[in-house]
């Protein structure tokens, strides 16, 4: 198919959902009513180093929607609504036109969910298949977003929803152990859906902003890597109880499986793309209900024993975990 | 080199140069002060298919210049300043530390030229060296843009500087006949950097707006299919004299060891990064001499023998030429 052929077909399953563009896909750029501010991320997904390239579960809809998931998340994080989307697809002469309209249609399916517009995008030929997704959002000022480098001493830290479904996930894909762990089919749809499908927490970050959060960071890298960005950017010190961090039903059968602590895949597996919020006491009770648990508190960093980061801990006493940072 | 310390390296080397970045690389997301109206391109160069791989002129710079370059392009084809740019660097294992430095170093020097700051960023492996670059400039409204759809029946048409440069330099990379043209190693220095190191005309868009032109489109796959872009946007037929293209010195040189007829080089030649031009007669002075030659005129799109699009003529007479498309 030629290279216009598809940039056609592309633009043809797009949808326009808000009043903001102007000039859609068509000319030499996109041109888009503005909002105050604009807050920008930037997301590559390449089949084979973020999802594995021969599984039957890695379908194009998989890779279609989990690249837009995974740059919307960074939109969720600084709790603004998504506007637009700019994509680029670099396709292999192995995919043919099915596969890359089952692409373009998962995409604009969570898109449609998200609100967000797809308002442009570029098409190009390569030995793999790469999806580039720009995210933009748009916010009143740039005090009206959550920030890494917000977290206050003394605010308590939680996460929303439950974690370990992802790395559970990955590992019933790729680990033969994990496949002896027994789960009910349910639980273990659940865990795969995790892994392939995330779900970008929009209204919910948007929502803790609102409540008077302070900091918060998408979980793509997992607590204990995420975390310690909060902290570096904040100079203090977060202290994270592992045995707090809700787990998704299904990960300590996985972690049994693969000889794992539970609470070690749910503080470093990565990719559930929950949100980590720091917030002040006075808020916990709201926000809590809003889907938030509480896993740990911010501390003054002082001292070569206490630098600015992350401490994970149980019982109250530091953990040696090794292997903590994440895979990629 | 891991992806956080390769990111680390890859902030360290960029400046910002507007007071637009209110949070740059580091949070989940970059924040900059909006203007009225937000125009954005994103574009992707892929090493061993927009740029050959095994080439010792195709240095990391080379590909760092030349993918920021032909994002910018897009905005100079808008008649807008740069703003900033989102860069996505997928890096094969056989690049090492210096060529990503490089790459990057060359990328922020043409920045710097240009006046773009670059504002995120992501790094990923991958099997082969991908950049994609988001690049947004900042409007007051949507009318003061350069559109493809904008051309009106009677304006000429014109390109800024001159052409068939970019196809000439790729041949004599690629093309051994090419190397059998006498050429002076001035001329042949400049056939090669005219294809290696394209410069993005935003400055003279941004001109020829102010100056009255209509339409505009970068020419990035030749005169022969970007004229149609136009001539299609706007329902009208541009009908242009190929033997009024501006040819770089060089370029009959080339063509004729190539076998080809120069003016067709210049026309389907593509990647030379020039604009193409549509502006009422009486600006026709003015914007001549802010660099711009006319090759044709604008004409109603009647019947099916002229469909809107565009008709290449020589001595008044449409011509047959094959081949036409750009060969990406």
């Amino acid at each position: 198919m030629a290279e216009r052929d598809l940039i056609s077909r592309f633009v043809a399953g797009l949808r326009t959902r808000d009043d903001r563009l102007l000039i859609g896909p068509g000319d030499d750029a996109a041109v888009v009513r503005a909002g105050a501010v604009a807050v920008t991320s930037t997301d590559t997904t390449v089949l084979g180093v973020h999802l594995p390239a021969d599984d039957p579960h890695v379908t194009p809809d998989v890779v279609g929607h989990r690249a837009l998931a995974t740059a919307l998340s960074d939109l969720a994080a600084m709790g603004v609504p998504a506007g637009e989307a700019y994509v680029a697809l670099t396709l292999p002469t192995s995919w043919d036109d099915g596969h890359v309209i089952a692409l373009v249609e998962a995409m604009e399916r969570l898109a449609a969910a998200t609100g967000t517009t797809i308002a442009g995008g570029d098409v190009s030929s390569g030995p793999a298949l790469v999806v580039t997704v720009t995210v933009v959002g748009w916010a009143d000022d740039e005090h009206a977003l959550l920030r890494r480098d917000a977290a206050r001493a003394g605010d308590r830290v939680g996460v929303t929803g439950q974690l370990g479904g992802s790395a559970a996930g990955l590992a019933l894909l790729v680990d033969p152990r994990a496949r002896t762990a027994t789960l009910t089919p349910n639980v273990r749809a659940a865990l795969l859906d995790r892994y392939l499908r995330p779900e970008p927490r929009l209204a919910l970050g948007q929502r803790l902003l609102r409540l008077g959060a302070h900091a918060a960071i998408d979980l793509s890298d997992g607590v204990a890597t995420d975390a310690g960005h909060v902290g570096r950017a904040s100079g203090l010190r977060l202290r994270i109880d592992v045995d707090r961090l809700p787990r998704q039903l299904g990960v300590d059968a996985v972690a049994a499986a693969v000889g794992r602590d539970p609470a070690q895949l749910a503080a470093a597996g990565g990719e559930d793309f929950e949100l980590l919020v720091t917030a002040p006491p006075e808020r916990a009770g709201a926000i809590a209900r809003a889907g938030v648990t509480w896993i740990g508190e911010v501390a003054e960093a002082a001292g070569d024993d206490a630098a600015p980061g992350v401490v994970l801990e149980r019982d109250g006493r530091p953990l040696g975990w090794a292997g903590f940072e994440h895979r990629a």
